[in-house]
């Protein structure tokens, strides 16, 4: 094995050195005051309790699981133990990258906060900062971890031939599978935990006390500031970091066809051999590079716009690693190759990445469009909310149902495209190439709920209206900056999960999969239903949870008489500056403070999100399972067509039709005209918004990101349990190759300059 | 041609003799008071006003379309001209069904009222009998069109082999595409105006003047329910026309396959040999006697349950008429034979029948679960509703996606089990059998809205409580049985456009269509997204249209001097019985008789529908049209599939949210008991709940049901261009039964009672 291959974990530790250094500058800016200090610290607890209970659940299903996978290979194949292994490091990777994130951001919310008392440029560089320990967390784990376990197996089972390699790839594959598992449950338990506290702290605090969400005296304050870290940030961070591996891990088993060719051109180097299967992971460590550099670019003065300086970090690094993934791309493959009756390029796989790229930014740029503030369909709602919530909502979902045609078309013609010019392995590595920069891009995205917890920070802790404006002028931009990572993360999990799918057919020797056979028709049509039933297992969770927030808040206000006293004096002075009270006033008011009891909400949140997340998360484990293994390979298959194109459509539905929500409410927030009139804040139709808003959180923040992850988890549970129900009983080893007449013409080598011609054939 | 074939055109007769003497019956009933009679009299008009309008738009379109069929073939096959034709005459007797069983219904409303001044008995005698001339309408139009172009074409082109039975089942698929297209623009332009009427005459009506929706005040009023004829009505009948017609007629494409082998089989019998093609048919004219008869049984004595009354016809039909398929079936096919591979018997394609029924009975109580009043689901909504309406809302998304896991499993199950007992004709007879009832089944449907109607004609024109009391009765029970039509309507428009599939492969020469090609899986997401975008598109038309009829009855209310006046005398006495007012109150009040301008609100509600309806109608048709010219049969074929599965899914998910909102609401409407404390109109949580209703109406009435029809259209678009973009350039003729081994082996005939054994080839 060529030494280069080390270069890989050490791109993981260079991101892992970047990440500490990032925290302990984080960790060295100054907290504020003695308040926000102990708000900050309560919202921190918050958080911690909630991963850890989290954490200990999941340590049960992963070493049940572990246990599983083990056993089941006594009979079948003896590396099943290393897929355990697999798996498991991959699910301690994702719980790891959801730690690291969330603690930076716990400490960036408030110094976030305590940098907007001074100026914009300085909260930017905060906030971003703690953005980028999660982002460049995320990646050099992914990284590290993948590239640790192929050196391993590589040393146990040897490279040196196609079958050695398909089982790396197949026991490497776990990897996936755990990374998945432990995504799927961190977005649902997160997303119910949000929403869950959200709503409860929006709808007694505002709609019954008249107290904003984030005042101090509501009781659900501190859950819902916790909910952003641990849904937005650790959920957020532990999708992106299936999705990122889960790209890499299906590009290398489909670029495993290549290695016998290869190597019959590359004798000397195992390196050149594995070059198909070696790209996505040399793309992503060199992405790390990529974006480490860009993090320097985001930089703001005084009076300058945050927005321009996200945006000359994203796309100055996406542009960087185009022009770079051209020149591995054409170090790794031959300039040009043929296999199975089909022409490849070097150029071709390139062409193939930049369809993903151009996709993922064309549906970013959609999202933001129809979620945009001020766009014709967020303006579409905004009118339809003066005739009542009730049209306010029909408004909305009719945006969010329209928003799917263009992102869907863009997928199909990037799908298209991609095997137009590199097969089956152009579309996985479309998908590689969407995520290459995924280091700046999650810090980006991250960055969003980090100024939005400084802004709530800002409110509880009574400081001045400045502070506010700044992390709201920082978190608006966030969310603006947020449709692109959206863009990404749907249109790379339909490719990822198209490839994986790919990958299942050949190691379950699945030749064809014919929509005419009823038993796939059966299996398209359940795999559809499930997106439905998914998110409406997830939305009911919230209302569920919501529900036990609300009365416990409800409670609190009856129980507490300070808090009680401390709101009829808020009611009775309603609409005067506090300053303008009567001294009595204000004594009763500040004997309220610190009376809520935080805690017990944090408690409910917390429980009911573990509890919820249970059975979505099993049932999208269990199906494939049982599918695979009563019906057969066929009817899974179809199963996972359904999933994809439904859950797909059900994503970007949800996604958009809450953003879209969302902001048409801010416009109210802000002042909006219509047809000559200005309407604001408190307004009928402002009312009206609050409902389709409150609607959109589980849509957006729950059930829509959750469905990019089942989509692909059920297609890796696919692939993992495809050996055991492969049909005629081959061999997964033999069965990925068997049956495939494998012919390799290299028309001309980027190494040699040469012609050289040859065919193999795998037995 | 045997004679016997002639029994077919009969029993369509005797459906449309039916059809005039109950409608004789029906006008023959009392009208009632003066006032009763312009109120109906103004909804008739209305009612035919926009169905004036509405064919004179599609009359366009089906000339238009009628051209292009007609010249299309010039090239490609000189029986083109006769597509043309039948697709005319299939867009008449649509056209034609939905005419009669409108001017019946908007005849039965205000006698229905009238009736129900003296007993439930006989009220529901008038709505049911309305209701039977529109069931009786559609099936005996379906079966005399359909079995007169049958006659015609077999003169023509005759009947001898299977080239010329397949060429007439060619021409004659123009049938069910003249009858898909009229239902998609009739329930898309329906659903609109009911819609726009109904949210129109509720928000303005009810929520700002304080006035019930059916108060003779709210110039909305007559819309609204002239919106109930032509939506629910005419809608519903044009959309069962298509279903009987497409199911019938891809039952009789499927079935041509065996033409050659019983020929062989009963070569004195042309009737024998085309036994699979016949069947359908058959079973469809003796469904017409079937549902005559269980008309009869459907009486009620006063103090008695209507319920009962309609169970014990649909449920009695149902039973007589599996009893009369199993002896049809015996009589029309042989006992046993194989083909292809594949033994098939006249046993295992009664047990397809059976599947199908079963797996209908069974959507339909599940639906009834998941919608009705009291249930689990329905008490959720309801108790989420306390905490507002976007509790109210996101229960009631949730109790919608969730209530498609069963149904998908049941026509999954469904498509598996009547494979299995007779391959793809079994899931097309099994559709068959689910709407070989439709006579009566659309009886106990078209019952429903006619009830609704005679409620609000007796409140407008002011009759006491208890005549209202009884039509609420009807109209309860009404939406109960419609639940089991819905069943049944979902159902059979999966398996019918499974089945209409299946013929596009068949005519479109494509072996098969393969998820794992990338044509393939752009044109599964492309076609999952349609259903999406359909439904925001006649969602967003509703609000449209709604909008201009708020801003219509908000112009009356400030610009009729009276009808102002009227109102404000009205908030004054808010809560007081009429009969305690002051005189000069009264006679103010009784002064704005009459001057609403309902005209105006018709007259809106007409342009708007007919204007919003052509977009998603043409966007239906031109869809496949295009990509099976541009993409070619595999991606079209991806495309069916996507439309097919998503659009199930959307279609239930939107019909059951719709109904569960609405039963929640209704709950509050009666006084429902939540922990202990009661609650009624007027409630918060009844204002939350009406929330609800408002946004599942167009999900229910529009949306929703439009979706059925769009799946099938398709499909039947698809196989009507088949042979023009065939594989191959194979002629249609020949393609239908090219490269497919005919081996027919009768092992024993009903006939004979010996063992025959022979083999066909075709060419």
């Amino acid at each position: 094995m060529d030494n280069l291959i080390y270069a890989m974990p050490a791109m993981g530790i260079v991101a892992l050195l970047y990440v500490a250094w990032k925290s302990a500058w984080v960790s060295k800016q100054e907290v504020g005051t003695e308040k926000m200090a102990r708000i900050a610290d309560n919202i921190a607890v918050g958080a911690m309790a909630f991963l850890k209970a989290e954490y200990k659940v999941l340590a049960i299903f992963v070493v049940a699981v572990a246990a599983l996978l083990a056993f089941k290979g006594a009979s079948e194949a003896n590396s099943s133990p290393l897929v355990a292994l697999s798996f498991v490091v991959g699910a301690v990777c994702s719980a790891l990258a959801g730690y690291l994130g969330m603690r930076v951001a716990t400490k960036a919310n408030v110094r976030t906060t305590n940098a907007a008392r001074t100026s914009l440029g300085k909260a930017l560089e905060v906030a971003f900062g703690g953005g980028s320990v999660m982002g460049l967390g995320v990646v050099g784990l992914g990284v590290l971890g993948l590239s640790l376990l192929f050196i391993l197996y590589a040393n146990l089972f040897g490279l040196q031939d196609e079958n050695q390699v398909a089982t790396v790839l197949n026991v490497l594959a776990g990897f996936s599978l755990g990374a998945s598992s432990i995504a799927l449950f961190a977005r649902v338990g997160g997303g119910i935990y949000t929403k869950a506290a959200d709503v409860g702290a929006d709808l007694v605090g505002k709609v019954e006390a008249g107290i904003p969400e984030d005042h101090p005296l509501n009781p659900a304050t501190i859950a819902d500031n916790v909910g952003d870290n641990v849904g937005d940030v650790a959920g957020m961070g532990a999708d992106l970091f299936e999705s990122y591996v889960g790209s890499i891990i299906g590009t290398m088993v489909l670029g495993a066809v290549f290695v016998p060719g290869f190597m019959e051109l590359n004798p000397e180097s195992t390196w050149l051999g594995l070059g198909a299967v070696m790209l996505p992971l040399a793309l992503a460590a060199v992405g790390i590079l990529v974006s480490i550099f860009g993090t320097f670019f985001v930089k703001v003065k005084d009076g300058g716009n945050p927005h321009t300086a996200l945006n000359i970090g994203e796309f100055g690094s996406a542009g960087v690693m185009v022009v770079i993934s051209y020149f591995i791309i054409t170090y790794f493959l031959p300039e040009a190759w043929s296999f199975d009756g089909t022409d490849y390029s070097a150029n071709g796989v390139f062409f193939a990445t930049l369809a993903g790229l151009i996709a993922g930014l064309g549906i970013g740029k959609i999202t933001e469009y129809y979620t945009g503030t001020g766009t014709p369909p967020v303006m579409s709602i905004v009118r339809q909310s003066l005739t009542g919530s009730a049209t306010n909502i029909i408004a909305g979902l009719g945006v969010g149902m329209m928003s799917t045609a263009i992102p869907v078309i863009l997928i199909a013609a990037a799908i298209l495209v991609a095997h137009h010019f590199a097969g089956l392995y152009g579309i996985a590595i479309a998908a590689v190439g969407m995520l290459a920069n995924t280091g700046i891009q999650l810090a980006v995205d991250a960055y969003g709920p980090i100024s939005d917890n400084a802004g709530g920070i800002a409110e509880m802790a009574d400081l001045p209206k400045e502070v506010r404006q700044r992390t709201d002028k920082l978190d608006a931009v966030g969310n603006t900056t947020a449709a692109i990572g959206k863009g990404f993360a749907i249109g790379s999990a339909a490719l990822t999960a198209l490839a994986l799918f790919a990958a299942f057919m050949q190691q379950a020797n699945v030749g064809m999969i014919n929509i005419a056979e009823p038993i796939v028709m059966a299996g398209l049509l359940i795999g559809a239903m499930l997106p439905f039933v998914f998110s409406a297992l997830s939305m009911n969770a919230v209302g569920r949870a919501a529900m036990a927030m609300i009365e416990e808040v409800r409670r609190q206000f009856k129980e507490i008489p300070a808090l009680g006293a401390a709101l009829e004096v808020m009611r009775k002075n309603d609409g005067k500056e506090q300053k303008d009270w009567s001294t009595e006033d204000q004594a009763i008011f500040d004997a309220a403070d610190g009376t809520p009891e935080y805690d017990k909400c944090v408690e409910i949140s917390t429980k009911a999100s573990i509890k919820e997340m249970v059975f979505p998360g099993l049932l999208a484990v269990v199906v494939p399972v049982l599918v695979g293994f009563i019906a057969g390979p066929q009817m899974l298959g179809g199963l996972l067509a359904g999933v994809t194109s439904a859950g797909v459509l059900m994503a970007i539905f949800q996604s958009n039709a809450g953003g879209a929500w969302d902001n048409a409410k801010k416009m109210f927030e802000e002042g909006v005209e219509i047809n000559g009139e200005m309407y604001y804040k408190g307004s009928e139709a402002h009312k009206a918004t609050v409902v389709g808003d409150t609607v959109g959180d589980p849509f957006k923040d729950t059930s829509g990101p959750s469905l990019n992850i089942l989509l692909k988890l059920m297609s890796v549970v696919a692939l993992v349990i495809a050996p055991s129900i492969a049909l005629d009983d081959v061999p997964m080893e033999e069965a990925a190759i068997e049956d495939k007449k494998i012919e390799i013409e290299v028309v001309e080598t980027s190494q040699s300059e040469s012609v050289a011609t040859f065919s193999a054939s795998a037995e």
